[in-house]
């Protein structure tokens, strides 16, 4: 991975500040991204033009050598940590150390992202140094357009999201229907949850992971956030929305598909086509130029000429499509750019989901998201998974 | 649940300050506990002897409603967002809105954790609220003392952790070796990875998750930090340092075991039985009133007394007894309290790893681990898991 922080060079030269400074763990992906490092506690990268990070502790400090992308690795005792400590105490040593850390550099001025920890902001102005808040998220910005490194990391990912999703879909359709109307499998009833385990074991064995899943039917798939519990019932639509996030890139995976066994009541149906054609209308907006908010409005054109409320046409709305078109994906499974009504131009490399639904509490919700890579001369799906609503 | 606030109670009266104020997604334990809340994204929670929580968007504000233990719950809408973005633009209404937010409950000065984000405090400072960071980080402090019901999550994740264990264990008693000394599983060389997706697997199916596991087989398990990789050998000690989070309580397991397939060489013996030994002079220690670090001197006595280097014998130590006896375990799978050299009193409901070990990359490691629970008259053992080398 080699990333282009020409922009990053662009905003600090604009603002007329000496460098961009992170204290956060890897689990931060702008952290993770300028550092090239992965570890689970706060550390602190310096971009200067070059990377240069700093450990309070020496137990990262090799490991960083070799990994990380970095011009220098240093530690707090290459800074004069213990007599900084007798000096000023524990508590205040480290903030002196960064401070001297910085001006190795000759850096008197820093970008922080927004969430930088205060208490370090201020004890740095309190050393004379400049700290201003980058409410542009300019590495966040950066992150948005991938790599090709980046972009294979993300088709690994995905192509580990259709096994699941393949694992779902098995249990469904192996599902039986007992007296009452609830799916079964293998005798017992078929929950949300038992469908997340298989989901999730099969993204393990896939070197994949995830917090959450949703499987969700009947009423809580209306809720687009809603992540499903209990029971499904026959003859309703069942979202499945699988996030995966591949374990050693850390990169994400994205699809949505919706199932339904038994019978779909014409309103379903109805829905499912609706709902193809408004993602193969956004498809067809894709491209390098067009903007997010145009590939919106390519969705909503199609449901509203269908009767179907969507937030441009009510802002209130609660039922119909109540959410965006999509959303970028890389380290984090929300990033830029936008699909959305404020999406701005798309550019080859941007990753990005298409994933058009509609909800209402008295039908249940459907919904189909791919995932996509912007290129020079249109998209390429980074998805490989059929569109079918029963099974 | 129902934390004991009185802590933060007094930490505010003696700063005089008017409230705690947190602005961080429910992955931020502190933010977590404050609210009772488990969102994604961002959110506000205030304490001024009552929670109120303040959400961005209407997304979440009908489940934190029901869910959060919370005396208010009020939305950016609430405080005239709209007439504010037109007033001071998108970027600066939220400011705004969380200032009104809070002088609607009359506090004009909060206490925020050290890490709260910069742009905020900014901005309220900006407004004339005083921001001050907590560097006690009294939230965090008070999380160390857990109520019943947190000790009953924790109880649950670690006997999911047990499960993972003897899953583990079970592919070491059932290892073939093959002609070059390496452990065999069905044909197979036996990797770390195989050992890690099999634990993975047994605590998804028990409703934990976990994204690290250490498994590290010879000069792997000399680094504490190591997770392991590769193949296994026969006769060497392989530690397996297991972490699970109960996916629906979010409380956290800890245990580590070493197994050796083969023969012990008659230093991994003694390092084990020595191993033993300190850990049982440890929870001998385990009181309310004794300090963490005496805890941790107990094991420093047993080893030094055999001749093992520690870093209380020697600071730059790299082989031997090279990191601290144990830590809280909540929450976070690493908290407060300290059972190191620096670790306080310990009080009823405190929830602490017993860990140690002996390191060095010509013999490799061994660690063993249990979590307990500080009681009124002494400890208990939340760890129900024979201790074994030699499987």
């Amino acid at each position: 991975m080699d990333p282009d922080f020409s922009r990053l060079d662009a905003s600090l030269a604009d603002r007329d500040l000496d460098g961009y400074l992170i204290d956060a763990d890897s689990e931060n992906a702008d952290q993770y991204y300028l550092s090239g490092f992965d570890a689970p506690d706060p550390f602190v990268t310096l971009y200067d033009g070059e990377v240069h990070l700093l450990f309070g502790r020496s137990l990262e400090y090799g490991r960083a050598k070799r990994e990380a992308r970095a011009a220098t690795v240093e530690r707090n005792v290459d800074f004069g940590y213990r007599e900084k400590v007798a000096e000023h105490g524990a508590d205040e040593a480290p903030f002196h150390v960064l401070a001297e850390f910085l001006r190795s550099y000759g850096v008197e001025s820093v970008a922080v992202p927004p969430r930088f920890p205060v208490s370090v902001a201020d004890a740095l102005r309190d050393l004379g140094i400049t700290v201003e808040p980058d409410r542009d998220s300019v590495v966040t910005d950066v992150r948005a357009t991938k790599t090709e490194a980046e972009i294979e990391f993300i088709r690994d990912a995905q192509a580990a999201n259709e096994k699941a999703m393949a694992a779902a879909e098995r249990l469904f359709r192996e599902a039986g229907v007992d007296g009452d109307g609830r799916l079964t499998c293998e005798g017992d009833v078929l929950t949300s949850e038992r469908v997340k385990e298989e989901i999730e074991v099969t993204l393990l064995r896939n070197g994949c992971a995830l917090d959450q899943t949703i499987v969700a039917g009947g009423a809580d798939a209306a809720d687009p956030h809603d992540r499903g519990s209990g029971p499904f019932r026959a003859d309703e639509p069942i979202i499945v929305d699988i996030f995966p996030r591949n374990k050693a890139t850390k990169y994400n995976g994205d699809m949505t598909r919706t199932f339904l066994v038994g019978e779909a009541s014409e309103t379903v149906r109805e829905w499912y086509d609706l709902t193809e054609r408004a993602y193969e209308a956004a498809l067809d907006a894709v491209e390098p130029g067009a903007t997010g908010a145009a590939v919106h409005d390519a969705v909503c054109d199609v449901y509203e000429e269908a009767g179907e409320p969507t937030l441009r046409s009510d802002e209130s709305a609660e039922t119909g499509f109540i959410h965006s078109t999509g959303h970028g994906v890389g380290l984090d499974v929300h990033e830029q750019p936008s699909v959305g009504p404020n999406g701005g131009e798309l550019e080859p490399g941007h990753v990005i989901t298409i994933e058009p639904g509609l909800y209402d509490p008295d039908v249940g919700g459907v919904r189909l998201e791919d995932l996509v890579v912007v290129t020079e001369d249109g998209y390429e799906n980074l998805t490989d998974y059929p569109m079918e609503l029963v099974v």
